[in-house]
């Protein structure tokens, strides 16, 4: 088989990996005594919604989930609610009212399963100490500021009823399982959607320093985290600390899950290949010519790896966009590599997020081969690289791979192979 | 043996590989009937012209090299002149004013040793079509344009009577032996001290479009590449196309060759290690992002490699630098990279430049153990990163380290240890 059509089939096992319907059923908890009430909130919510109610049974559940707009699928019982992300609205503060009105008020026999994946953080949220308009402009101040994701989770979480860990305490005494989709680099299960059942121990005092950190000082935000209601003065939750029958956590899907479906399916095909790290960031033309020059020691010396071989990566790499051409994160890395490596034959690469949308097209990556130099001169490379116009060089040369939306996502998948 | 002290060691063994009185001797060629005359410039020219000269004796040969202010050692024979860099001055083009004239008008029995490294390029220079006044601005111009290295070195070949391989053909009909220590990423022997011994295809409207690509319009310059002079008008010197026994180029110390000494080091001590690659470039701090997340991986998954096992990689990063802070691109790096792991133990790391001098201090580079991190807290590193000031973190935390000039350069080199 070409080795492009390899590397489109290794990008649906790492998708498949991470699709409810394959990982989901294994991890349900067989039905309480009590009532079963089905929750979550994330882009693959409403798809993980449909495979819980699918294994129970329509008649033995009832619950709701939040999944952003154009992401729902039909099911019987669950209530699926569209709403906005990333920055949340009233749609989304709604139904998040809902659920944790549903989850208050249980007994001991009532089981909770909380779905949660990606974009959770702004889909389920319960304002607290400011209002849904005050906490959104945060939101917004904060993703504009530079501030990390870390840093930003910390912040939203001091402004929440439901977040680090204070949904899992509403729930008690039912019992909680929660089950996660990874969209998060690394996996810390604090940081998907915020933690919504992870105990977190930043206190409001964190918050203010990151928010002085990035220059933002408004009145409304300072006042709440130093009022009575903030987050210092709250009881810590001590269940939450301590590991309890009554909660558990499973990562159900991630990163690394995937590359490794990926790195099983070359070896099934006979193909070497090293999963460099699955938790690679930054900006992605930097990250680029990290790889090309692993890839330049393969090709002349065969270190760390013998030829012929597949480099696996995986995270999610930044763009800091300059110029007005149209692509994402994953075929902006693939054109920088390409012209990193224009010296080489018998190079050939593919980038693409799981979820199937490589930034603002309709495609999930690219993918490219050394042929594709014959087409378009490196100055050329260069000029696309430069516009930040990598969907439009791909278009061009017919590098373009285009999946349609998976409703599913750990982030992203590069493959490189060097040929003997 | 602690960790910190293999580093070091490790260290000496990459810098004893890169040492002229280690590795000339074997490339040196029997003395020929006619006479012998030993050139060179660069760095470690003075180093590698009293190895040639106790080598041969100094009754046998006469000679000339240029090297960096303060980089002279004593000779018998072989004049050492001392002249400026990065920017070329009157000395430099004094010295090689007599060089040329030293090699015109040999005899087919004559042989000529010419000695290259590092920083050559500015060292040796004869102006050809403008003057060296405007050469020099034209350099300080090209060096903070953003041109890249390889951009800057096309555009002084035009201007240079010899680069680009117009040296080996005014020895002509002498037989000519380059012997050249790489300090340039990849070891492309053209871009060593621009190539005067290397053949080089860029014509003028070459460097004519690298000008306007960085807005330098000045027409002293473009007069010259445009006018009857220029170099596309010039008789290719065919002979330089061809393998010719008259010309011969060897690499005697690189980049590679040292980390491969470190590789055979670290064996002999017992310790895995793994040469990520020796041609990293860009920004120091992404750098560190990257190979952190391969460290992350061989911590929670012996993935790409298993624990214990020392990552070794090499290359020359560089450091945008936005604060006054001290210290060099390693000991960048080395917090950069320090700060991404502090959340492991049993983390040690190294880097350092193997010309013993990392930026503008006194310390060739600085060491990294997880004890640090009860030194001097995360938030601390953050700010010292932030201001650009890795030299004052490591001084604050023992972590300096000094050997002082090595005379010779192959750029850097960089160790992580992954412990069990």
């Amino acid at each position: 088989m070409e080795i492009i059509n390899l590397f489109k089939e290794a990008f649906y096992k790492a998708v498949d990996r991470a699709m409810p319907e394959n990982v989901l059923p294994k991890y349900l908890p067989a039905l309480a005594k009590g009532r079963l009430i089905v929750v979550g909130a994330g882009k693959a919510a409403a798809d993980m919604a449909r495979v819980a109610e699918n294994h129970y049974g329509p008649e033995n559940l009832e619950g709701m989930v939040i999944t952003r707009y154009g992401h729902a699928v039909k099911t019987q019982k669950i209530k699926v609610i569209e709403a906005s992300h990333p920055l949340p609205d009233q749609a989304g503060l709604e139904a998040s009212k809902q659920i944790v009105a549903l989850c208050s008020d249980l007994s001991e026999d009532d089981l909770v399963l909380f779905l949660l994946s990606g974009g959770g953080s702004a889909l389920f949220t319960q304002p607290d100490g400011i209002s849904l308009v005050e906490k959104t402009k945060l939101n917004a101040l904060l993703l504009k500021s530079g501030a990390s994701i870390d840093e930003i989770n910390t912040v939203r979480k001091q402004f929440s009823k439901v977040k680090g860990g204070r949904f899992a305490e509403l729930v008690l005494p039912a019992r909680l399982v929660s089950l996660i989709i990874s969209d998060v680099v690394g996996d810390d299960l604090s940081v998907v959607a915020s933690g919504p059942t992870i105990y977190d121990e930043a206190r409001s005092q964190d918050a203010i320093k990151i928010l002085f950190k990035y220059g933002i000082y408004d009145e409304v935000y300072l006042d709440a985290l130093e009022g009575d209601d903030a987050r210092e003065l709250y009881a810590v939750p001590d269940f939450l600390k301590d590991t309890d029958i009554r909660l558990e956590n499973h990562l159900i899907a991630s990163n690394q899950k995937s590359l490794e479906a990926v790195q099983e399916y070359f070896a099934k095909q006979g193909i070497s290949s090293h999963i460099l790290s699955s938790t690679i960031e930054g900006e992605a033309s930097e990250v680029a010519k990290f790889q090309a020059a692993i890839v330049r020691q393969v090709i002349e010396y065969n270190q760390p790896f013998s030829k012929p071989c597949v480099l696996i990566s995986g995270g999610e790499t930044t763009v800091t966009v300059k110029k007005k051409g149209k692509g994402g994160r994953n075929s902006e890395f693939l054109l920088a590599l390409a012209l990193e490596l224009s010296d080489y034959d018998n190079i050939s690469a593919f980038a693409a997020d799981t979820d199937g949308i490589d930034g603002s097209e309709d495609n999930a990556g690219a993918f490219y081969k050394s042929e594709f130099k014959n087409k378009l001169s490196k100055d050329k490379m260069i000029e696309y690289l430069d516009n930040n116009d990598s969907y439009s060089y791909f278009k061009r040369v017919g590098g373009l791979f285009v999946s349609g939306p998976s409703r599913t996502n750990v982030n992203d998948l590069r493959l490189i192979f060097v040929g003997d």
